[in-house]
This record gives structure tokens, C-alpha cells and sequence, in this order.
């Protein structure tokens, strides 16, 4: 199986890069010793900007949005490409989408008004949420997003009333459950009946919007909508969950005499984070999303719809890793040694919340092999605050940065202040240069909310 | 078994705050059918300032602060109360800790900033943390807090070092694992000895970084600390690590002839979120705590020491309630109910992240009995952003205000912006006053840190 990102620069005489190819940003590579990301010295990154710290390797998310846009339009001319903005928010990163002719989903008014702020084009913007607000709803239509996904009856009634009272027609999808269970962690299955999201297609919920849709005034219906999930490995329940949903286009047609125009296939698609990981790559998820529409729409005899693909953990998690500093080294004997950096739980909540897996590397040790095996631990006060339980490491000690891979997603977008603790700033890097996309906060930034009377 | 909290204003007629009894906040009470709490009318106040929104009864916090130096001052006069300022931090917060004259752990820079900005008495600061960083512990000391709790050698070593470089000498506790499994979830265990907290005691570890506290010439050994974990039901667990930590005086005083002036017991007395949880009473704590701690010394002939406990949880959970507006409900035939609230993860992850189990009610029918049961859900996208699984409710509707019990704690501390979400702000409430402590945030702030250019 081919891998899903194919790392140019990796030295196959380097032992520890080779393993951890599945894991690494496009351009990371070894030289002295030293781990470099888009050019620069992670080392060196490190003292000079502090730790903890977010960096994001941009032409490794330029090349996963390019392979996403080409792998489907290969199938299919009509394809666009909406990067979930929930898995890595920033007014930088909303300007990398633009320029890559992506479009973008947020998932609340926060975000759009991040996507505003950024100057990205409304029209490419795709609302989403279980429950947006009123207030959620009535700044995505002053906006003139071009899609809101509607998740519930309630919602379309009111998308209608503020259509209505602002003389325009909202162009929606309907949010359908095609009743798979994806092949994920439970938290982040989204496609079964049993959700909090969309309309069931087994109770008629699903056909009772569409219809309501079409015939409301201030909604413009222009397709369907369906998400199964996150971090999916195998490409087969896409496949079902397809099946299913063209077979509902193909109802919708029946009943109501209106082709579905486009359909929106969500995102999902799993990605390395253990070294063995072995995911589907951006090639085949487009083979089997683009070809098995086409071909259950011809066996359907309904025109093959304008198709839309929400990737977000895939583009970004590999591109970004985090940096921090070793600040004690504890060995228990015969039970085993904590390596304590300066961050954690709060910038990465990700091992206590889903036990996620992370791979790490000693930065300034990055040629030399990971012989030992530590518990990585941060530095709140917490038990849960584990960074990498039993983690293949280089020796480490005090004050070498470690180097956690696959950070790029729903690290910094969850990021707490527990323990008050500030949260780390995101570099970009590229062509040798690293440029800061969000800063560092402060601990006056924490005092900001607090009241003083 | 008395309960932890007795609730006042509880009507006996009220069946449903008398079941919920146990999680209620000291004031709360129902009238006309709405929830008040601290005389503050909660449906009135979540229409006034919007939801979702904290809410905090200070008058349960102020009772339970001067519970605990009530029931451990009754049996040792030498008793000091330290609020755990990670359970819920702002600068009200830390007036009330000063006013009711307690002491304050910090978990960071940040929180001690926090303490500094509310112009806390730095005397009265116990510094916490495995791996405080070399800026944190410097700032620690540039305060002059009463106390920093060591816990690694490497932190010994440099407490020293920038104690002599200030011509100083740092008063420290040395933090020891008592080796001891508390009875509560993994991630808040924390006196195992396969800890990343502080010198294991079997490995002679804790008896030598107390010799070293005491040789070195930047420190002074004040005493011994130890924490065995947080929302502990049992005192037994509590019982059995004072027996093995006064033993362990007693070897220092054989080993070092030094008497430990201080003992510092941390915290971890459990509280109710469910209805049905007996956690002990405040009262029992104290005397199990205190009286087992004098016993212990006289078996050994060694002085009582001057002691310190650090509650959070029990001091704030059960004070503080969520309110959210119900924006839909999903009704799925057969399988469940979901009632969508405006929040959910980013302002408790407690439930994703342990599990953990929550009351609700109707607030604006508080006075009807909780006859369905519902999952509410939050507006994330993710499937698990559940407030609460399989919840009794009164029959929820659009616009209706739940009140969520018992997130006094560890709620808005490990808040988060997740899918760029405001967090909400924070209402202590008090004879019939509500008075906002933190503001809630708005887009603007959430762009405070990014990089335009």
C-alpha cells in the first residue's frame, strides 16, 4: 500500500526517520542531528521562540489540498474541496485554503467571522453545526454563505423566517444520517441513526426535510449532506454510506421531481499516527468516493451531482508538530521514567480525551536511534496529563526539545488555559523561513475576561 | 449518612429538588416554578445576560471554606485550609479564598499571576506542579510565596540556585507518593508510586531529597506534602497514606534528627453529581484527616505538625451550575431524544474527558416532576459533545433554560474554544444580586492572538 504522503526527504540511511516516515511533515528532514520542518532547524526554532510551540510545515498542507482537488477532479470535474475549518482554525491557514481554490466549513459564528476576518469568499463557505444559534444563523446569512447544512426542522424554519425578513433565498443542504457505523472512535462516529446530527433516513425525517426545503420560500435546496465520521481507515463504509445516500438521491427524484444537484460527502478520511498506521491514501478515497457516486447515479439513472468533500484531520495533523523543552526526567525503577515537558494536557488534550497515540523524536537527537522507552508527561496538575504513554524515545535529559508528530489537528483548535496555563503560538514554516500565524498568549491575555471591582 | 452539604432552602414538597438534594447548590430553591439560586430568579438571569453561563452561589462556597476550617481547626487548632485554585480560578475567587481567610494553591505562572493581580497575600501561596518551569519557579520566588512544593531534585537544585542568587532562603515542602491507590478515576489518581508527582518513598528517594532540603543553603525544609488523588469517596484511602506519610516523619526525625514542622495532605474529598452519591461530609473528613494525623504522632512521639489541606472540588463543584437555552430537540422513534443546548464541550469536557455524570433541570419548571429522559447534547460537531447521557428531564422545548448541576468545578478552568467558541462568562450570585466575575468572550478576543499580514 502506498503511503498516504510521500516524504521526499527522508534519508533512507537514517533509521529513525525511516520508521517514522508514516508520521513525518512532507519536508521534515535530519541534518547534524538536528530535525528540520520546511527548512528550518527545529533546534534552533525552539530557543529562539520558546515551548511549547505549534509548527505547521505549509507545503505539506498546500500538497494534501492539491492532492485532495486533483484525485477527485481526476474522477470527476465537478468537485470542490471544503477544508474543515474545526480541525485547524486560523485567519493564516483560511488564506492557504483561498489560495488553493478550496472552500471552507465552520462549524460556528466564531469561525465565520475568523473566515471574514481572513477576507475568504462567502460564497465558498459551508455553515455546519447540530445547533447553531439564532444569532449563528442570522450572521451566516448576513454574510451570504453559500451553503448552511441544515440539521433540524426547527433550523429550517428559522433559516426561512431570516431569508424571508432579508428578501433572499438561502442555498442549503439537508444533513442526512445514512445509518453506517464508521469504523472509529465512538466519539467521533457521525453517520449513525443514534446522532445528534441530521435527519434519519429510516423514519422519513430525511425525505420530510427535502420536501420542506423545496417548498419553503426562503430556501433554496441544492442537495444533500452526510457525514459517517473521523479518522476512518478503511474506505469501505464510505463506499456503503454512498450506496445508501445515492439510492436516497434517486427517492428524492421519484418523489419529488427534483434531481439532487449536489452532494456532500463530508470528510473522514484516517491518517497516520502511530509509526505502523497504515491509512487509505487522498489517490484511493477519491477513486471510491468520486467513482462509486458516478457509478450508483448511472445504475440510478439520476445526473451525477456536483460533489463536495470536507477533508480537515488529513490535510493538517501530519503537516504540524509540537515542540517543548525536557524539564525533569523521572525514573522510577522497575516501573518506568517520566520525561516532563512544558506543556501537555492543555495543548494537547487529545491522549487523555480519545487515547490518542503520538510518535516523538528528540529534536536535537533525531539521528540517533529512539533506544529507550519513557512516558511523556506534561506539566499539569493532573495524572490524565500524559503527553505519550510508553513512547520509543532517544535517551532524553534536561532541556533537549522533544518533537510530538501528527499535532496538526485538534490540538491547537481544543486548546484549554487549565491551570491557567498560556496556550502556545503556531509557526508556519517553508523554504527556510518560520513565521508566526498566532501568537503566544501572554498571562495578561488570560486576565482579559476577568472582572475588577 | 448526613449529607455533605445541608440545603436550607429545600421544600419538602418539591419532589424534584428533594431528590436532587445532594447536588443542589446551598441556596437554591423553586419558586413559581422557576430555579433560584442565591435569590436570583436563574431563568430571569439567562434571558438577561444570555446563555450559556456559569453560576455560582458564593454563599456555598464561603460555607464550605469555613466548613473545613470548622471541622479540622475543631480538632487541631494548627490547621490551614489552601482552596485548589485549579478547580476554579478568577481573581473573585481569589478574594473570597483571602476574605474567608484561607490559603491558595497555585498550579502555574498563570495562577499565581491570577492570585498577585487579586492581591492575595503571597504568604499565604503554596506553589504546585511536577515540572514547573525554570520562569515559573523564578517568579515564584521574586513573590516571596510562603511555600513552593518540590517535586524533583532538578527543582531543588534550582529553587536553590535562584534562592542564593536573591540572597534568600525558599521555605518548601517536599512532595512524597505514598504509595497509595486512591478509589477514583486513573487520570485524578496521583499518590501511586508509578506517578510523575514528586519522590517515590520505597526507592528511598523521598528521604533523600529531604536531606538535601534540608542541607542545602537556599532551602528551607518546612515539611512533608502528599496528595493522593481527587473525588475520593472513601476516607479509608486518606486513613492509610497519613499512617504510611506520619511513619515517614518519623524516619526523618531518626535519620536527620529534623522534627517536619508541616504536613500538607493535599486534597480529594469527593462530591456528589449524581443524586444518588453519598460522598463523606466535610465534618468527617476532618476528624478522620486530623485525628488520625495526631493518633499517628503519638504513637511514633514525634510532634503534631502544623497542618495544611487542599480542597477544590468540595469546595466549589456543587456551588456552581451551567445554563444553557434549548435550541432544538431530535426526537429519533425508538432509539432517543436529544435536546440541543447553546454549549457543551468547550464549556465542560468533564463529560467526554471522564466520563462523568450530571443533574438537570428544566429551570423554568422546576416545580415538575423529571418525567422523560433525554440525552443533551451540545452544539459541537462532534458526536461526543454530550453534556449528559440519559438524563431525567421535565419535558424539554425550544427555548426552555436547563440548568445543568455541579459545574462549580474543573468546568470553566479547562474550558475551551473548540470550533472557535466564545466561552461563557462567569455570575456569582448572592441576595438576590447577580454580579458578573467573568465576562463572556466575544469574536473579537478569540482573534486577540492571530498574525495578520
Amino acid at each position: 500500500m502506498s503511503l498516504p504522503v510521500e516524504r521526499p526527504h527522508v534519508d533512507p540511511d537514517n533509521k529513525t526517520t525511516m520508521e517514522l516516515q508514516a508520521v513525518l511533515p512532507l519536508t521534515a528532514k535530519v541534518e547534524d542531528g538536528h530535525l528540520f520542518i520546511g527548512g528550518v532547524d527545529m533546534v534552533e526554532l525552539a530557543h529562539q521562540v520558546g515551548t511549547a510551540v505549534y509548527v505547521m510545515d505549509e507545503e505539506h498542507i498546500r500538497k494534501q489540498l492539491r492532492d485532495y482537488l486533483e484525485w477527485t477532479r481526476f474522477h470527476w470535474k465537478n468537485v470542490d474541496v471544503a477544508f474543515a475549518g474545526k480541525a485547524f482554525m486560523s485567519v493564516a491557514m483560511c488564506r492557504i485554503v483561498e489560495q488553493e481554490g478550496c472552500h471552507l466549513d465552520v462549524s460556528s459564528g466564531g469561525e465565520l467571522f475568523f473566515a471574514q476576518k481572513a477576507g475568504f469568499p462567502m460564497e465558498r463557505i459551508i455553515c455546519h453545526g447540530n445547533n447553531k444559534t439564532p444569532q449563528e444563523l442570522q450572521e451566516a446569512l448576513d454574510a451570504r454563505v453559500g451553503r448552511i447544512v441544515v440539521d433540524s426542522f426547527e433550523e429550517l424554519r428559522r433559516i426561512n423566517e431570516y431569508a424571508i425578513e432579508r428578501d433572499m433565498k438561502q442555498p442549503v443542504l439537508i444533513r442526512v444520517t445514512p445509518g453506517i457505523i464508521a469504523d472509529t472512535h465512538v466519539y467521533i462516529q457521525t453517520g449513525a441513526e443514534d446522532s445528534k446530527f441530521g435527519f434519519g433516513m429510516r423514519d422519513g425525517l430525511a425525505m420530510e426535510a427535502v420536501k420542506r426545503a423545496i417548498a419553503l420560500p426562503g430556501i433554496e435546496f441544492m442537495g444533500i449532506h452526510m457525514h459517517i465520521g473521523s479518522q476512518i481507515f478503511t474506505l469501505t463504509s464510505f463506499a456503503k454510506a454512498i450506496e445508501v445516500i445515492v439510492h436516497f438521491m434517486d427517492e428524492v427524484y421519484e418523489e419529488t421531481g427534483v434531481f439532487v444537484q449536489e452532494l456532500d460527502t463530508g470528510g473522514g478520511l484516517g491518517i497516520a499516527y502511530g509509526a505502523p498506521d497504515q491509512p487509505s491514501s487522498i489517490k484511493q478515497y477519491g477513486k471510491v468516493v468520486v467513482d462509486d457516486i458516478k457509478e450508483h447515479c448511472l445504475a440510478h439513472r439520476i445526473p451525477v451531482p456536483r460533489i463536495l468533500i470536507e477533508p480537515g484531520r488529513s490535510v493538517v495533523a501530519n503537516a504540524g508538530v509540537t515542540l517543548y523543552t525536557v524539564g525533569t526526567v523521572k525514573s522510577i525503577p522497575n516501573v518506568r521514567t517520566y520525561v516532563a515537558v512544558d506543556g501537555g494536557m492543555t495543548d494537547n488534550i487529545r491522549t487523555a480525551l480519545y487515547d490518542a497515540k503520538y510518535e516523538a523524536v528528540v529534536a536535537n537527537k533525531a539521528d540517533q536511534p529512539r533506544s529507550t522507552v519513557v512516558t511523556i508527561a506534561g506539566k499539569h496538575c493532573e495524572s490524565g496529563d500524559i503527553v505519550i504513554h510508553d513512547a520509543p524515545l532517544q535517551p532524553a535529559e534536561v532541556g533537549d526539545i522533544i518533537c510530538v508528530f501528527t499535532t496538526g489537528a485538534y490540538c491547537h483548535s481544543m486548546s484549554s488555559n487549565y491551570n491557567t496555563q498560556v496556550r502556545p503560538g503556531v509557526y508556519m514554516v517553508k523554504d527556510g523561513q518560520a513565521r508566526c500565524v498566532v501568537r503566544r498568549e501572554t498571562y495578561d491575555d488570560l486576565l482579559m475576561c476577568e472582572i475588577f471591582d
